[in-house]
């Protein structure tokens, strides 16, 4: 058991040797289809940066996104043992059996654009293998209390992202050529400001917020809590994977993966919110080149989003006011996506329509 | 003829005369299912503001748009000849081809959200009857020059604004639940932004704006010809039809129709950019209750579109600094509103699904 822990670390190196940087060249030549394509040149602001992104990470100026699919990663947080959530750490295992039952957001949301959603156990409290659909990747029954030592150890993070990057591999394999990341974990947003406030130095203050819906009091006490997690783990010193162990969750750990492995296979990943945000700055830091395959789905109204994408480099395609998480902001830009691809690829040029170009 | 055409005025009254408000009680009703839905209350944001618009206006807790589709509308506009666009007159015949052929942009993304494209000319200066697909419902071969007096008669105008409620109505007998406005017309910038300064009670320096790609000196040239158009027509002083007839073009007013139309009939209807925002708010200056119907899919990068949505009072969907016109807003808006409907209708309430509720 312990060699083969080990050998998660040693696995994990390896696939982040293999996240190649995109080239610039496909992005120069998606911006000479679209310039000549029937319609004032930039004139589809936003949705012509979606199309060239897509294009240069596919290398091709046609792109296109024909299957898609969302990866729920789901687990729960010692810390809730601190009180920083409003709703109890059962909500996890009840919402993973909602997604099974195709009644959550997320579901509703994916099947408008056409998306499957794949849920993952990596570290749900409770048993859930026999709930249907439901693929029983767990490391551990949920993280340590982060504000008492590391939620996780090295290997068992480690485990976690090379699960995540496994579903993906999976995905890809089945012909999946967009990926959506989305989480469930009752206590993730604590998880997921904590990683913000290290890998972006940023203060607590301004990346910590309501999550599912605490006060103001519960604001502060959160954000205590999360000061003590980075103090007792020494998090301001560690290495990324270092970080991610001591502060992270398992599910976001496993989205690191998927983001990791996305970028490895050359196929775009739609990031979520918040805590999906916090899996890529964790992705980014163990891989920079990882960046060039991330699309950031929609701003969400938790306040260290921004902090998130501000650092990433990356704009939000929506900005919604959404803070659900689950994938939800990632499904519903789904279709943002395969309208700038199809746009992209479908349209006829002025030259191909007979249409006039402009007298100016 | 005469009589034939002083009908249509008496007709538009009678259309006019259906549209009535909605029913704030249905609202009501939807936020309560809204806030019984697995999920933090509110924490969709937008999404649930949408859905809640639509559950209102369809008059149920559990809103549909199973069946969407685009009417574009086409048609010239005289005041080219004040060189207003860099584009030449002929590019709005050239243009409706390629719609019929489906190389165009609002084909595409159309296309992705599974809405059909309904193309009418209502005022193409060239004859298109022989394009597949292509609706004659020609009122005349283009508008008049406004700078030198009203663009329409009154009678004109009426049987344009006729003509697309007509199209509204067909729709929606052939089970259409959802209906986006889409335009082509060379010139419309220019008319569009002297139906904003009038009917908004704006100077002219706010709402002009570069159409398809003038320099700055095209835009002062334009903001010169609608000041001209306003004080030749005395458009400040007229009624709302006066003002739709003197400054607008056959595929405004056929889209102001197709707003009267779909809000007599308790449709929702998703209003494009800034050319159909200067429809909506002829529809709105005809009929009030027009506005409870309207959903503003997106802002346009147009200045003058935040006037109008201001003065409709209505907040858009997406900002991604698009300004093709089209209906392209309008087509990637009913992938967000069919996401809200399925959200609001097709997800389990926390009874159902047995998902714990909040402590706080």
């Amino acid at each position: 058991m312990t060699d083969e822990r080990h050998g998660a670390e040693e696995r994990l190196r390896e696939l982040i040797a293999q996240v190649q940087p995109t080239d610039a060249t496909y992005e120069k030549l998606a911006w000479e289809r679209l310039d000549s394509l029937t319609k004032p040149p930039r004139s589809l602001g936003a949705l012509e940066h979606v199309a060239a992104r897509i294009a240069r990470i596919q290398r091709t100026d046609h792109p296109s996104v024909p299957a898609k699919a969302i990866i729920l990663a789901a687990g729960d947080h010692g810390v809730v043992a601190e009180g920083v959530s409003p709703f109890p750490q059962d909500v996890t295992w009840q919402m993973v059996a909602n997604f099974a039952h195709g009644g959550a957001a997320v579901n509703q949301i994916a099947a408008s654009v056409g998306a499957e959603v794949v849920v993952y156990d990596v570290g749900v409290a409770r048993d859930v293998s026999e709930l249907p659909g439901v693929v029983d990747a767990k490391v551990r029954c949920g993280t340590r209390n982060m504000a008492e030592g590391p939620a996780m150890t090295r290997e068992e993070c480690a485990e976690a992202i090379l699960a995540g990057a496994q579903a993906a591999s999976e995905l890809v394999e089945r012909g999946v050529s967009l990926i959506g990341t989305g989480e469930m974990g009752i206590g993730n947003s604590t998880a997921a400001a904590a990683l913000t406030a290290v890998f972006c130095a940023s203060p607590v203050a301004e990346v910590v917020g309501r999550g599912t819906g605490l006060s103001d009091e519960g604001v502060a006490h959160k954000a205590e809590v999360i000061g003590r997690a980075i103090a007792v783990n020494g998090a301001a010193e560690l290495d990324p994977l270092g970080v991610l162990s001591a502060l992270g969750g398992l599910e976001i750990a496993a989205l690191t993966g998927v983001i990791l492995s996305a970028a490895a296979q050359s196929v775009p990943v739609l990031c979520d919110g918040f805590i999906s945000g916090s899996a890529a700055l964790a992705a980014v830091a163990l891989a920079p080149a990882a960046a060039d395959y991330i699309v950031a789905s929609h701003l969400s109204a938790e306040p260290g989003h921004a902090v998130v994408l501000r650092q990433l480099g990356i704009e939000p395609v929506l900005k919604l006011d959404m803070r659900l998480g689950e994938g939800t902001g990632a499904a519903l830009a789904m279709g943002i996506v395969d309208a700038s691809c199809r746009m992209m690829s479908g349209m006829a040029t002025f030259e191909e329509a007979g249409v006039s170009g402009s007298e100016a």
